[in-house]
């Protein structure tokens, strides 16, 4: 296949060391840690220019541009990042990382601990989104970015956005938080909580020591990526797209008919199964319950945006069930208490959560005007 | 303990046996069967005053009532069903079944198959709506019962009462659909095929042979329980029930926290999975997949419905996601295309697709003045 003109191309990722001991807030001390990112433009003389986009739960550091030639599937932003599109790569230079805790190739559980020289596997320490952005900014020292021009992030990665303004203030110019919220519902941790239920019901999950038993909880992966897949989706979304049409079967005789839906999601939920690390999963649902940046401020969200000093873009779908834009709006909210500049809009489309993935129109304009005028602010003299 | 004044008090389940075969919308043939069922109050003269209980998803036929003086929960609908109740029990002769294929005294997937002296297991026939009432209506036969003076249900039991309205126009004069839909949404699908693949994933599921090989798939019946759970709520129903309190652990430090709705869902979900059969948990959502009443008519709901004789009361809840208000409309704009009586209502409450189990006051006001006039209309010379 020929690469889009207006994709960034073939990219490498690369892979950096850290050696100086990491601390959770677990407690527990990575006595060194991998992380592997991509980047896509040019940074430039001043170093600021720089965008941080950090990854939603199933997400990792191929945001954007292909691997190969023979490719067939761009990183997983492709419509939003590249020249000329939202994320403009002709002017940011990009920056796209595998969290740790990760498992497409950060060290994570998959990781060998060299402790034991085996795979981490369910010992690896529990990772919270403070832990994330704490390990982010060391990477941002050792890339010698001083201060990232935007940090971008859906759901989660939303999430990891929010905590560097509260962590880092003096880090960032300006947050993109989109379809996120400043905690997880009572609901939110349930659908979570089902996910791992199925995955360590699994037979084969052995207690997270699946790789030293050669083999795989795929069934429990499949069903934590099915129930997944249902809630990022709304109602009507998905009546547009499956209704009840039939895959096999006769429903007049009432026999064994399979709806294009339930094949839908099993084709989805095996191919996850193949790719993603169930320790992994299991780390990541965990950090999304765990967020709660306004805790240590006493429950007090306004008190915790009163640590932030850059600009925020806030923006939610309103489809969307499991982040719904009255959760975003509790983040605006408590940013408008807290004095901060912030811009809100609700997108209205039929995708759920999934739409912070899709290309959506107006959406887009809404990226793309709110970051030319994050370049313009770049490319003027400070 | 003492039996409330206001309870039908002890009840003994019956048990009625159909020796004349009964051919299955799939084309498979059951020889004899046996329902389990309980009647509440007194059947009057002119056998007119017979109200038929349809149960949902998980129900039974023990509705009201206690079975022995140290019975600790009363029947699942005991605060809907008694003396002076919204169905009462002063003015009707209530009845409430088991369906075909269920697991609580019906024959179905644990009854022994007379063909082989084992339990039916997998080999129980595919079940539909349409085969319940089917049976229901022989059942209502031996009753002595030609009309009745209501068909009653929630959810599942709706879609019951509304294929009776269809299939038997003549034989009941009002049917009270709660929380239904006149078919099931792919999320609703979807969500029905994930509590599946979690059944039908347990290693001790054995292809549904788990009888034979003396073990039960508990893990997944938990999940699809937990499935359930969290679907017929609403996000601020649980946020109000659990908010985000933590049962252990300590988040600030970022470990081994378990939330209350964990805790909470992995109680109901162990304790369902003690009492309720898989093969009829497979059974059932089927049934629930497959209901589509408009189907035969050419995918035409009003033509389905011009069927119909009896009035109607349509009801759901403002916070039901799975069988929202909209879906109820249907039903209902259908009905007035098709110039039949009905009366709908929508209950403004937090509870989700649970609301309809639940003595909301609104609803059991709407209840009462409708099934008032229902019993008026029974005690009034015809």
């Amino acid at each position: 296949m020929s690469i889009p003109e207006d994709s960034v191309g073939i990219v490498t990722p690369q892979r950096t060391r850290f050696d100086d001991p990491l601390v959770l807030q677990c407690g527990a001390v990575l006595p060194s840690h991998e992380l592997v990112y991509e980047t896509y433009g040019e940074l430039n003389e001043a170093r600021t220019n720089a965008v941080l986009i950090c990854h939603a739960l199933s997400g990792h550091h191929h945001a954007a541009g292909y691997h190969s030639v023979e490719d067939r599937k761009p990183g997983w932003w492709e419509t939003c990042i590249g020249p000329g599109k939202p994320i403009d790569t002709n002017r940011f230079y990009v920056v796209s990382l595998n969290n740790l805790g990760g498992c497409h190739g950060s060290t994570g559980p998959r990781s060998i601990d060299p402790n034991t020289g085996r795979p981490f596997g369910p010992t690896f320490p529990r990772v919270t989104v403070t832990d994330w952005v704490a390990s982010q900014a060391r990477f941002s020292d050792q890339l010698g970015i001083e201060v990232w021009a935007a940090i971008i992030g859906g759901s989660l990665g939303g999430m990891q956005a929010l905590q560097w303004a509260i962590d880092f203030p003096d880090r960032l110019r300006h947050a993109v938080l989109i379809a996120c919220a400043p905690k997880l519902s009572a609901q939110n941790i349930a659908f979570n909580e089902i996910a791992r239920q199925a995955i360590v019901s699994d037979r084969e999950f052995h207690d997270g020591n699946y790789l030293d038993e050669g083999v795989n909880p795929d069934r429990g992966l499949m069903l934590a990526r099915m129930v997944g897949h249902v809630t990022y989706q709304s109602d009507d979304g998905m009546r547009d797209k499956f209704g009840r049409e039939l895959k096999s079967g006769d429903i007049a005789l009432g026999r064994d008919v399979e709806f294009q839906v339930e094949s839908y999601l099993h084709h989805q939920g095996r191919s996850f199964s193949q790719s993603f690390d169930a320790n992994t999963y299991l780390l990541m649902t965990r950090a999304l319950d765990y967020f709660d940046p306004a805790r240590k401020f006493g429950d007090d969200l306004v008190a915790a945006l009163s640590e932030t000093r850059c600009n925020f873009l806030v923006t939610s779908f309103t489809s969307d069930w499991r982040f719904p834009p009255a959760r975003s709006q509790e983040i605006v909210n408590a940013l408008v208490a807290a004095r901060r500049n912030v811009i809100s809009t609700i997108i209205d489309c039929p995708h759920g959560h999934d739409a912070f993935l899709l290309p959506v129109q107006r959406y887009f304009d809404v990226l793309t005007t709110y970051l030319q005028r994050v370049a313009s602010e770049v490319d003027a003299p400070r």
